[in-house]
């Protein structure tokens, strides 16, 4: 396996990178050493030239006939993602969808864990959610900088997102994992990466509709 | 407010669709009657003449001066994304991920009510997550046809996901909301709507990791 230095890699490779990961841990816990692309790529039905051109712009590339060694992929994918670090986070707007993220104990094998929640509800401020704290929003300043936090995990509602980031910022959160349907507009170097878990939704209710309308036709 | 009967909607467009909804409903709760292109745009932070055009796109147009009926445009959208009848739908993989999306009431606003949820786990099987039963996912046959399902929300295991989805297909299934990071295989005809919770952590983390080296290196 070697390794260059990487230059700005495309989104739709980092798309892919968290299922990678998925496969070769699960590979390790079965005491795998050694992977081909083409065994990545069957498991994900991808193909082995698309799981190359991946890692590779990664930085590493696989010996011929040997492939890649499964803990130093491992390794070079989460340093990659910066997942090695597991970055602290604090939910905003504890409300359902917050209840539901805090509550997910998986977003930590991907490097995210949310440490304590933040509303302005004074009915939610002080009660644990999943074992986490909600404090009041006015306090997100001071936690912020006590205790070096970038990221925010959004969820407040909708008229409330714009304003909650722009707060946010001030306090000095450097990006938001944001599950509101709003376009933030934040300073120049701030970083937003927007869910859409409803946008998603929206498109499968409409295809669904179509297909069901398609296939009444066709009867 | 006039009508006309829709073609082929751009996708962009139905993913803003569920952001108007909320902004609509939110106006109509304050009594709103009548609604601006501009003011939606505000709320959102778009561009009027976008939210003008995805309308339009639905088939729905403003009067000049007055603006959309809010109660109308809001029966409009709903009707055209088909949320004004609530589909059913079932889960497959109760674990962490399934627990949070069974237990979140608010997919029921987008139309999507999880009724039931299904896992191969025999220690899962016959409980309860927040008030929904697990079956044995042996049972998802009987229990597609029975209950006229036709969406399957998909959080499974990576390695499950493609053989969960062959068989949920041949149960009767016709769309899944993929919260796997796995590109399913399916026949003609059934749709698929991935989330990527897990690639758009991705993405943050490794845009956070660029900004902050960035910053190091102008301090």
């Amino acid at each position: 396996m070697t390794k260059k230095i990487s230059k700005s890699v495309p989104q739709p490779t980092i798309r892919r990178l968290p299922s990678y990961l998925q496969v070769l841990n699960e590979l390790k816990n079965k005491g795998g050493s050694y992977v081909s692309s083409s065994f990545i790529a069957g498991q994900l039905q991808l193909e082995a030239i698309q799981v190359r051109k991946d890692l590779s712009a990664t930085g590493v590339t696989g010996q011929a006939g040997v492939g890649f060694d499964v803990a130093e992929l491992i390794k070079h994918i989460e340093e990659f993602l910066g997942w090695d670090n597991t970055h602290d986070a604090f939910l905003i707007g504890c409300g359902n969808l917050g209840a539901a993220l805090i509550g997910y104990e998986g977003f930590k094998d991907s490097g995210l864990n949310i440490i304590a929640g933040f509303d302005v509800d004074k009915s939610k401020i002080g009660k644990m959610f999943a074992g986490k704290l909600v404090f009041d929003l006015e306090k997100l300043g001071n936690l912020v900088s006590r205790m070096h936090i970038n990221i925010a995990v959004l969820a407040v509602p909708p008229r409330q997102a714009q304003d909650a980031a722009c707060y946010a910022v001030s306090c000095g959160i450097k990006a938001f994992w944001n599950f509101t349907p709003v376009q933030l507009e934040v300073p120049e170097g701030i970083i937003v990466e927007r869910v859409g878990l409803e946008s998603s939704l929206a498109v499968l209710s409409s295809r669904l509709k179509e297909q069901l309308k398609a296939e009444k036709v066709k009867r």
